[in-house]
């Protein structure tokens, strides 16, 4: 038989064991020729789950109600029409919550738990390992000596960014909840230091930990740690935003979301790149841009727009009427 | 003698001709080996002042009280302590809001009005132009086929966003104010459609006129503009923050911004990178993840702490609790 928990209703906020459904069904069996049987042994629960729980356009399709929960395991194939795949091998696989599942072959990776147990593969060797590598490497860039701050730090991802920010020779400083995880962070995972982001002083205790500023914060948390890291940012600093769990349970679209919590929730789920930027940061291609463009301006197949107006004098009265929209095309005195 | 504009006194809001002084000084003389002495022909003004006239930390000082405003200019060096400029030369400087300005030489370019004029230096092919290129090209980098929406599209930067964004093959959305701007967009400067901001109907009428969404939004805005757009942005979008008139009036810091403006005026000033991401677009990082961290796993340099629950039955208490912040280390259920 096969034991699986399913969607039974979608949570308002706070799930509650009544959203779930205890069901034992037959055993699923092989039908196609890439299916494999596996025998989930265990189960790892993460925080995007909650997500998957809402009604609401996403990353990923929400789970119906009365399907299986979903959910990354590791499990045993037990029989396979699949070649590459044989009873008894250890396979990483989305096996959701039951006991048994079909998984195609091209989904399934065979992991080695001779030397790092076989539920490494589901934290630091899993996805949420790999989540912090590419969020912190590839998004975060961190280079010696700049401060990286880490939401969650003690958990799957963000105990992994706090250790790979110090081999890059950051300055690591831990957000999590309560003093035993701060102390852990800070214990075990290497964090030079951490802050409670329970502590109604938190911003205080964030910038006194930050005394150079902020260069990455790799966001977990959303919420009151995101308002408080804010101010802090360094110029050019990066955001890779991995996860809004303070905001999970109340992230219903088109309610009472504030536009911040918006924008961030748009971010994460839509991958979105906001991208500050000034003239002068991008000076190498100023050739670049002369070459395409000064062409293109002499042939007329690039025309512009210009709101000349004469006088050195009529110079703050013009700029006034510039914030508000009056000019027509780019403004420019002629000064004599 | 040399007639300029002086800051004199710190706007509140919106500036007033009270804020600058007119003053009439002794022309400037040559000092320094590499100093130009240039007669300014044209001024560009430019949103950015507004800020600059602030008494705010920024990507440059602010203006100092009774300091000639800043500008880009376009000038006839009348005399030189540097061998590569002379008298009669035609430069673009900073020259400032003023008839003669001393600057040095490695801060002039010399132009060639010949085919397009000397004002088209300060705007189509000078900073506003190279904005729309940067901003538009290094970090929308649109695609055939996109959506792009630009704000401010008539203005000296929008203006060539739009053109650009025509080229790359996009379809283009202005938003500016008023009809008379919105018909200048489309009949001037070739975007497909134009919406006003001014319209209280903003929302719909920039929904209507993106039926694909949006891939790319050139901010110049702000306010009630980003957040028409904000429920648009597709997947993968990217938002180059390049200005945000709406607020240049209102934006004192530590004043009564909203947590959304001070994000987006960070972002700006800072040159903020926010990116949203997914485990799943990384997927060809995944080898070199596991190359570096699976080695430092097995050797205990990378450490991880898990929490185990036993039974399949205490998934959804154990995943209640997570979403709490009660489990510490990775969540991970026994299966059997």
């Amino acid at each position: 038989m096969n034991r699986q928990w399913q969607l039974a209703r979608r949570p308002a906020a706070e799930p509650t064991v009544d959203d779930f459904k205890f069901a034992t069904l037959d055993r699923p069996e092989l039908r196609a020729a890439d299916d494999v049987l596996i025998r989930n042994r265990f189960l790892s629960l993460d925080p995007y789950m909650r997500w998957r729980m809402n009604d609401a356009k996403s990353y990923a399709p929400p789970i119906g109600l009365g399907e299986v929960m979903v959910g990354a395991t590791v499990g045993e194939v037990v029989a396979s029409n699949d070649s590459g795949f044989g009873p008894g091998d250890l396979v990483v696989a989305g096996g959701g919550w039951q006991d048994y599942a079909i998984v195609k072959a091209p989904a399934l990776r065979k992991c080695d738990a001779a030397e790092v147990g076989p539920t490494a593969y589901l934290g630091v060797l899993g996805s949420p390992g790999f989540t912090a590598y590419a969020g912190l490497m590839k998004i975060g860039e961190p280079k010696p000596g700049e401060t990286v701050v880490v939401g969650a730090a003690t958990g799957g991802v963000g105990s992994l960014v706090v250790q790979l920010a110090k081999s890059a020779g950051c300055r690591v400083v831990a957000v999590a909840g309560g003093a035993k995880k701060c102390a852990l962070a800070v214990e075990r995972f290497g964090a030079d230091a951490a802050v409670d982001h329970r502590d109604p002083d938190l911003a205080q205790q964030l910038a006194a930990a930050c005394p150079n500023g902020i260069d990455v914060y790799f966001e977990n948390i959303g919420g009151r740690v995101l308002d408080a890291v804010i101010p802090l940012l360094n110029p050019f600093a990066r955001v890779p935003v991995c996860g809004l769990i303070s905001q999970y349970n109340s992230a219903k679209p088109d309610t009472n979301q504030t536009p911040l919590a918006r924008l961030m929730q748009d971010t994460l789920v839509k991958r979105l790149l906001v991208r500050g930027f000034i003239v002068t940061d991008y000076l190498a291609y100023r050739d670049e841009f002369l070459a395409e463009v000064t062409p293109k301006v002499r042939s007329g197949a690039v025309v512009f727009m210009e709101d000349i107006v004469d006088g050195l004098e009529q110079a703050p009265a013009a700029f006034i009427g510039l914030l508000k929209g009056q000019n027509t095309g780019k403004l420019i005195i002629r000064i004599d």
